[in-house]
């Protein structure tokens, strides 16, 4: 396979052309951004980090027979991927109250959710990603209702999947973010990364955080936090 | 009837017990508020317009069918209601881009929307009113979903019997904001206002604002405006 063009620059990843024009190249930076791109820092190692994690995770769930637009890691920061265009949704997964919910709702940071909460977020810098209701999904035409309510099923099928191989290495999902896109034929594929970037993951017991809230909010080294995961993760190939 | 004890006192209302338990006496005050309480003032001959107002129109919304917490209109500023619990919801109703919509779609003032919006907001001044989804609602268990069923069904009742109201005095119904209550019975009810204060009214052709939008964004006299729109709705009143 051979990295031709670049196609699209993201604050996160770089992606490429290749002679498939079903398939595109996939390269993680070692760029880290929080609060819509406003707190930057370019950080060592974390693009392969998050490419090893992705590709471990999206592994994962394709052996749980979720499929996702991922085809194979080629190189530390380097994966292949089906080619799919992007839905401008943000969805999120929501298990305990962390973030932006336990602002909005009043909710002590920490507080296990009734129910896991899936939420649809615009993915529109310009505009602050604004969180949408269906209606205003609609409205903006980005999906129909009825891919709608094929996003939030996937969604909480990852969740499960994810929420019970995290439990097992003793670490809590919190919550986290996906993206999905659509083939050339319509059918909707998981997309984007699952990665410490995209995730909120907590130690069960001493919920020390292994996710991007460590650069957020200047809480210690995000690379080693980012590691600490990764090993617990590898841990369980072998099981 | 007889005014006993306050009960309660709202930004822009004061709700005092009668001798009948089931029945409530409403005081409209003449204060002003804006951006959750940030920006206020007097404004003398406010609280009698907006009594004015909201009399006529849940008097018009009942002779359409749809019952509301309103008995009567008992004086220049005061009305009789029924006793209800209000739902810390605000259920807002949009057929025209403006306000918060314009500005968490990106969307230019005054743009049609394809069908009317309803959205949910959380009566909550310290988290400074915040946009629900029904997962949302759910979690903080303000109504069931067989509830929330029922406010958007009420609500775009009372937007379908309004909209043709206005229409034909020439207004543009833009957006408003309903609260609704709990009889002791369960029964959900229209409750609260429907002034001013809590829609967005535009003249249909010069799209002048007969609204709270003259206050928020300083445009001139707020009495003047409401004196306008209420002249407008009680000439229909002998048509």
């Amino acid at each position: 396979m051979e990295k031709r063009e670049l196609l699209y620059e993201g604050k996160a990843k770089r992606i490429y052309a290749t002679e498939d024009q079903e398939i595109v190249w996939v390269e993680y930076k070692d760029s880290a951004t929080a609060f819509n791109g406003e707190k930057k820092a370019e950080i060592e190692g974390k693009g392969a980090l998050n490419n090893g994690i992705t590709s471990l995770l999206f592994s994962k769930l394709q052996q749980s027979g979720i499929s996702s637009h991922f085809i194979k890691s080629i190189s530390e920061r380097e994966q292949l991927v089906k080619n799919v265009s992007i839905i401008p949704l943000e969805v999120v997964v929501r298990n305990i109250a962390a973030g932006s919910l336990a602002k909005r709702l009043g909710f002590p940071e920490g507080q296990l959710l009734k129910k896991p909460i899936v939420e649809f977020y615009y993915k529109d810098d310009a505009l602050g990603d604004p969180l949408l209701t269906e209606a205003h999904i609609n409205e903006l035409a980005v999906a129909s209702s009825e891919e709608v309510k094929v996003l939030r099923t996937k969604a909480l099928q990852v969740n499960t999947v994810l929420s019970s191989f995290f439990q097992k290495i003793g670490v809590l999902l919190v919550d986290f973010k996906l993206e999905f896109g659509k083939l050339a034929n319509g059918d909707i594929l998981l997309a984007d990364e699952i990665s410490p970037d995209t995730c909120r993951l907590w130690d069960s017991e001493t919920k020390e955080k292994f996710d991007k809230d460590v650069f957020r909010r200047d809480l210690g080294s995000l690379v080693e936090a980012y590691e600490k995961i990764y090993a617990k993760l590898k841990e369980t190939q072998h099981v």
